[in-house]
């Protein structure tokens, strides 16, 4: 059986991303595409999609919907749209598929309720990237029985801020499996501030910054005579689309609201 | 509660360092010794192990038994020997926590079937390290979302064969999640033989020997726009001890007999 | 003083990316291009450059270079071109910086001695990655301390052969400076074949195919107890840049032909 | 020609391994041994060497090098003791190999000056590890054309200053090459104080402390789409051994006073 997909946002970045990984896989078909720009046009019109993509762009969603019939609607717009987008197609046993973070927890529980009162799937997803989500997840899991642990996290030199929002998701997650420990010599010194990096409940991350980087992070476990080490590179865009593939399926199976990619590997 | 543990196989490379673990170790505490040399001595007598000491030595593991009250049998000596002793152990309610692989199939059955009717707990493991262990574990999960991967073990250059067994064993887990698949380019050729490494069902294995390495092993999963590795590095003997510690306490809480640690992490 | 360059072949990737890279750079100044198709136009009516980038397109080297007076040319074309443009450029003074390997020997030598005649600089490259380049370097210079070495190269599972022409260049260099040797045990035995990778004058050689992999390479060295580990990662096409602009200032100081840019680190 | 060796500190950790190591070595043979205890004995008599090692020890150097004609003196004895053993060396043309860091300025040039005058070679090394000082002296070289840099470096949890020396070293010696510089976004973020590192002179330096490091330093330098990274692996004693062997041997072609592997690599 062929998934109908819909999705919302389709000229972001990521939305661009979606239409092309949609389009290439077997299994699914792009039905329709929401936006507020090019009503009535199909992608095929827009420069930026191949001429032969012929697929109608709504407005409104219930429209769309009713006309359209997907089974699935990705949507990569922003926080603020987002929120609506998901009540209707709930509404609709429409399943969303959401890279979005910004849902209040007001929000995220009444969007839960709704999801469980209609048995219909939906999944809410920060990180999309696959291989950053099952980091997480062993990390949280060899947190357990290898307890001294640091991360590394390394950025281009454009970035912001320090830690990324990765690390303190990771050490958090850790956080949960461990008891707080004072880790390193008890004793130990700074000749230089900020050499041993940021504390965590007890456990460093280090940031680096670097022309050429992309976006990775390291997580190493120490134990007697022994490390082990996950570690997750992304180079590009791309290591989003494996997940929203990903999800779209496993929407499918689902009958209620999923928060977090780790939840459904 | 303290656990009283009893060690075969003391004065071998294993079992000096599992004396030397157990010693320190909150909780844990040895009673006894089976060897068939120095029976009726203690280990303090023995130059190897310090001079307070005061275990005693064992030749048969039934009188052991009686006199020491041991509740785990942790056993580190032969193959040939270790088969009786686990039957021994069970028949008597000491709990079996054993380092060897050289067991028969027939006899790991006969075995499991002890065990469960003594509702005794035993764990069989053949590699100790925790951190080995869990890198197989996480390999065999993330095959089932990132499908193409290759493994490079990396040993010392007086290891004769190649790959490593834990190469071998960490290929095959991921076989079992995995379909046979074909990996790179469909056109790929070597130009020098040997390049692309040794094939498993399609995935790659590299060996790497060379002077200054221990044993180490890296796991890489590759998709789209994304790399995850999983390395385990092994330094030296201690990297077992958190394992033989792990077991020793685990087995308390089990009624039967389990092979692989992979299977109570 | 400003660098006055010239680019050949700026519609093809390295080109592009060349054009961008000379526009942005202080101290250097694009003042032709050089090529067959929109002979008379400038770069600013092709639709893949900026609409303000006012230089002219010559289909004559002769001519470009007696109207618009280049320190440099860059040229970034097929071979066939290349060797026609270097000759003409030698013979005016002006320097060529050229990325491509299709030269025959006879070729070299014979631009090698119009370099010397003339006084005037050029610079050959077959890899403008500064990083890649370094490494080589490096790796020779190891070998010369610690002669046991493996290479491992990690490419797109897109590439046909195996290995990388960068990674038989690096053994090449290293074979340089060490007797061979026969590396790993004696007795040492695959029971996969292929596990123990290509075999270069005793080096061995791992190829990694995965898709999410660009293009990077480890040179890894083992002593007694230690290991040194040289590796370069190229992300992008960005990489060829900085060794680019190198080369159109390391150019000006030199008079002679340059074959490599390990020769002029 | 066989080079004649004595080591003084042979009951050291060093000189236990430095011992080992000039006994198995070809073309160097050990003919006395410096020390304060068991002198008029052989090294043959005390329990740490083997019973057939039939070296005299002496407690007078004057005396040690009248009696047995040494070319070379290793020596792994306290600084306070180090520096007269290296005059009178010296004045006996006997070629000092030194592995201490304690001279003072004054000292060190003292003994430049005297090794010149006797026109006798001399080597002082703070660190013997032949793939460290590559590390180092590639690090040094890279930063001139690629100076973003960080540094992480990663030892075992009983270290107690961090960063390491090696990590400052290596800092400095980049430092001497390229102009300070502020590295990272100039608006960036620490959000969890010392996540950036320490700062020398713009660049970055990580210290991570974990059970099971033993001596690690990665020095990561970051140009436009590319990565160069170097090194070093220190596993256990043994990473010395290699480098005093080489100094040895480099020592009998010297002249004069050389303060630094890096300076005869």
């Amino acid at each position: 059986m062929t998934i109908r997909v819909a999705i919302a946002g389709c000229r972001g970045k990521m939305g661009k991303e979606a239409v092309k990984t949609v389009v290439g896989q077997e299994g699914i078909e792009l039905v329709a595409a929401l936006d507020y720009k090019h009503v009535g046009e199909s992608l095929a019109e827009l420069e930026m999609f191949p001429a032969d993509l012929d697929v109608p762009i709504y407005l409104d969603l219930s429209q769309l919907i009713e006309e359209t019939k997907p089974d699935v609607l990705i949507d990569l717009t922003s926080p603020h749209a987002v929120y609506d987008h998901v009540k209707v197609s709930l509404l609709h046993h429409v399943r969303p598929v959401v890279g979005t973070t910004g849902f209040t927890d007001e929000q995220l529980e009444e969007l839960t309720q709704l999801a469980q009162e209609q048995k219909t799937g939906c999944i809410i997803a920060p990180n999309f990237a696959i291989g950053a989500v099952l980091m997480m997840k062993f990390a949280k899991e060899a947190a357990k029985y290898l307890p001294n642990v640091e991360i590394i996290e390394l950025h281009h030199d454009r970035k912001l801020d320090a830690p990324s929002g990765t690390a303190k998701k990771t050490a958090q997650m850790i956080a949960e499996v461990r008891e707080e420990r004072k880790q390193g010599h008890p004793l130990e010194e700074e000749t230089m501030a900020g050499a041993r990096g940021a504390d965590f409940e007890g456990m460093r991350i280090h940031s680096v910054r670097l022309p050429g980087l992309v976006a990775h992070q390291e997580v190493i476990f120490g134990g007697n005579g022994q490390l082990l080490t996950i570690r997750h590179d992304s180079f590009n865009r791309e290591s989003f689309m494996d997940g929203i593939v990903y999800c779209v399926k496993k929407v499918m199976e689902l009958e209620q609201l999923v928060y977090g990619m780790e939840n459904i590997l």
